[in-house]
């Protein structure tokens, strides 16, 4: 099993790594590649096909301004790809609509605005249907979330 | 298989009945379930474990205004979850950012305004991953949805 | 009389105090818990019925991004709930709609983004029907406000 | 117990009468009238000081446009007002930025846009905190809104 | 002739001395005062009062956030009002279309979000019609306006 | 006195007429131009210095879209230009934009979006500060107006 | 000389007429194209080179939502793209960001919602740098405009 | 072949010089002018008929809040003419539509906002059409900007 994580520049590293922060915590493979719709469109769509033959199963894709980069993609792959909208202009509302607002047939399971974490989440979410270790993970991660939540504010606080 | 379809009334059917069209298209078994964040929470948790119970693997969940729906329910899963920003009001707006402004580690699967049609084939994407006749029939649907808008349009047009 | 204030990260105490203050200044005892729609939610139901078994009269919960909290709380109790919206992308617009957007039947009372004094001040004013002190001492507030303002500003200033 | 519906023109009655159909349910006493914060701000203040006297114990004031009245309102009582923002232009918008984003000190407790019902339901739970029939009318409201709910969509539905 | 500059909190002085500025520019004289639609109505009333009576011809007024203080002056006197949007949330917007928004019979004249400078320049304007010398001054105003603009940026610039 | 109405098309005219209806309720006398900033500015650079000679004293132009008219003049005349933002795309919040932003020193007395009425009252006010016999018509208009709105609505509704 | 109109669905023409129209006017060869970046990505790349070979020089494209159809063929090509939003949701604010939003290097010149004739006017004015009789053709339509305009609208207007 | 690139204030030299970068890589020719068409009308309309005459071939119009200037600019020329909205408020939401908001027959092309860069690339695209060494030196351009961004992101990227 593994994920690719594609962005429009090393720029967007800091953005992006919270989708490696999450499956880096679910030992799930992934490999990033900076791959631009606009700049390389060509060399996009020949490392989405190495990506395919290789056995990559989610795709999770980071970009701003009128952020294509996310459905460029779903347009070249029947894998789930997953878009995050980074905030560069607009308070990064450019960004979502134009990664969430994709046409009939082809989706973009689009994230919150600079919440890349999220999508790596999803990720593992998206392969726990498939690999059971994951999905165990993913309940041991909730009860993990629920405990260390309750742990250090279950007491109430003074406000 | 099987994907579980929830929005939060009756009336919300004409706007959701695109996500069961595109399952109906891939062959994947769904139910659907008219349940409320609002109205009927100990019932909507209630009815997600035993969804879970079930088998169902995807959830997808459409919701208008201060559109909470989905976000429960990825909440109280760790089954990807796929929401439906329904246009109740300000054209949507209030719709899509309450589905897709999710905080860290439980992401929802947001797709485009009144688009469950997408929501639909975005479920089909995740389950091909472990089900392999659908990534088929995925591969399929792509090249006959090329062949049909080539043939339908590939002549040009006379504007 | 009691109000609690709920909110769903430490992080949030800052934005969330001003509340805290109000309610001092009237002498309207409260507390404080930190408590997640979307980590904890079963700790969430379970904490709010001990609330309204310990006799609280009124909620205050803050949230930001899709901000839930309110509505959730709204959704699994009969006491008046105060929702206020923190910014944390979006400048706030998106949990000011996600908090005040509620459906029919399930309402929250929400004030200004990132203004929970005033979320305090209405639970004053919302206990004040019932507790003659409390009309007293809104009425003294007032007074004491306009004194204050008029003192401060009444001489017309250079500018 | 009394509430008080404000509105400024009669042909907001429409839109308005949702807070009275509330009030109605639960069985509680109300009088609407027709007042401008703009156009009549004498008579309304003259009013407001008649309701207070009378024994009003809520307000709830709807508003369109640069919807000043609940706030107006507000600044001339301690009771707790209750705004409704009426959509007129921008979908609502500036409606629900003029009521909602009231300064320091001088809330309104704003709802969601054109939901006048959900004023009524408010100002029915802010009541109910002294009037002990009104909660248990209430408890009674939400189960048979749940029961309603669950038998008319307990048995999923065909889409 | 005089004007008067209106706004809620010193802590605006800031913001609105542009309208000062301008005035002191044409000579105009004006009056500055502290005043609080929300907090001191009746002292905002009586000021409006004695400022009709005392000579004012235009009024300027700014605010920020839900920004009713423009058009409640605007409802109590007959005198030409001119509203400022300031920032304080969401960018400034709120206060734009709390203030541009005004219902039929009672318009603001507003001008852009903290510019409160073409306020002054508005109000000189306006006076600019009864008083022929401020009119010789505002001619004289635009060819010296013209005049350094051309001086200074004439020659083409380097970039 | 006179005043004068600029539109871009025709097809304006129904937005616009309420300037005039508020004028004529005034005896203000006025005369109405179509005119465009982007398809005819030579005739309208002229027409406005003929409008300056012929007396003309304060100028309404109403615009849409990218709504330059009110602007233009504005930069080419020392009457004040109130400008009325009429609603063609993005209910009006383009126009209204276009219209209010203005740079320093070329202020627009911006009115609401469609509200061409109030632009004529503003004018009214405007016009009164040198008129005496318009500052009674005004006088005369609000009490009038409170009159009929006292008489219309003040004993109370029923909803 | 030509000009290739591109859009996503045969249900665009009577949005992008418009665009045919004005190249009509001027007699510039055009020719019109249903292709869509998402639904056959490589047929538009082919029809791309195919469109560079045969000599077309400005490249219209129309697209709504997430509308990556104007900044797509951009990147696949050097000559001059001119963007139409077409507006589909959100009163067409998606499709303008999707299309106008573009990142450094590759630029779409993008046109008013829904406003195809003023991409066929652009195209025209971009050719006539190169067509002298173009040139001539866009002097006499200025001409022509502005004597229109005046004798449609020079008397005045009575309203 | 030149360029004229056209802004308010020398203060917005430094987001402007972007398109002179873009023009000084291709080579084109550009003189730069500060000119307002709020504050020297005349003088703006002077300088367009010179630049005309001096065979400019495109002009680039950079501006802000109420960005007139483009649009005031097209109205006087019949070369294209590229817009570049500058955030100066409310994130340049409306500079953006300002500029691209153009009513029918008078387009700007319409960049991204703070973009200036991509007005010089699109003014170079569009003198390709008329100038064959520009035209190589686009597709150099592209293939440079191409091979530069796979030796820098060729190998994939550690996150």
């Amino acid at each position: 099993m593994k994920v690719a994580i594609i962005f429009g520049s090393k720029s967007d590293i800091e953005k992006m790594k919270g989708a490696a922060d999450a499956l880096k915590e679910f030992g799930v493979e992934y490999t990033a590649h900076v791959l631009s719709a606009h700049r390389v469109p060509e060399k996009l769509s020949e490392t989405l096909s190495e990506l395919e033959v290789s056995g990559v199963e989610v795709i999770i894709a980071g970009a701003g301004l009128a952020a294509h980069l996310p459905g460029v993609i779903a347009s070249q792959t029947i894998l789930p790809v997953i878009g995050v909208p980074i905030k560069a202009a607009l308070d990064g509302l450019d960004s979502l609509l134009s990664i969430v607002q994709m046409p009939k047939s082809i989706p973009v399971a689009t994230v919150a605005i600079d919440n890349s974490y999220n999508a790596g989440m999803l990720a593992v979410e998206i392969l726990s249907i498939k690999y059971d270790d994951l999905r165990e993970k993913l309940k041991a991660y909730r009860v993990n979330m629920k405990e260390k939540f309750i742990k250090e504010n279950g007491q109430g606080v003074e406000i």
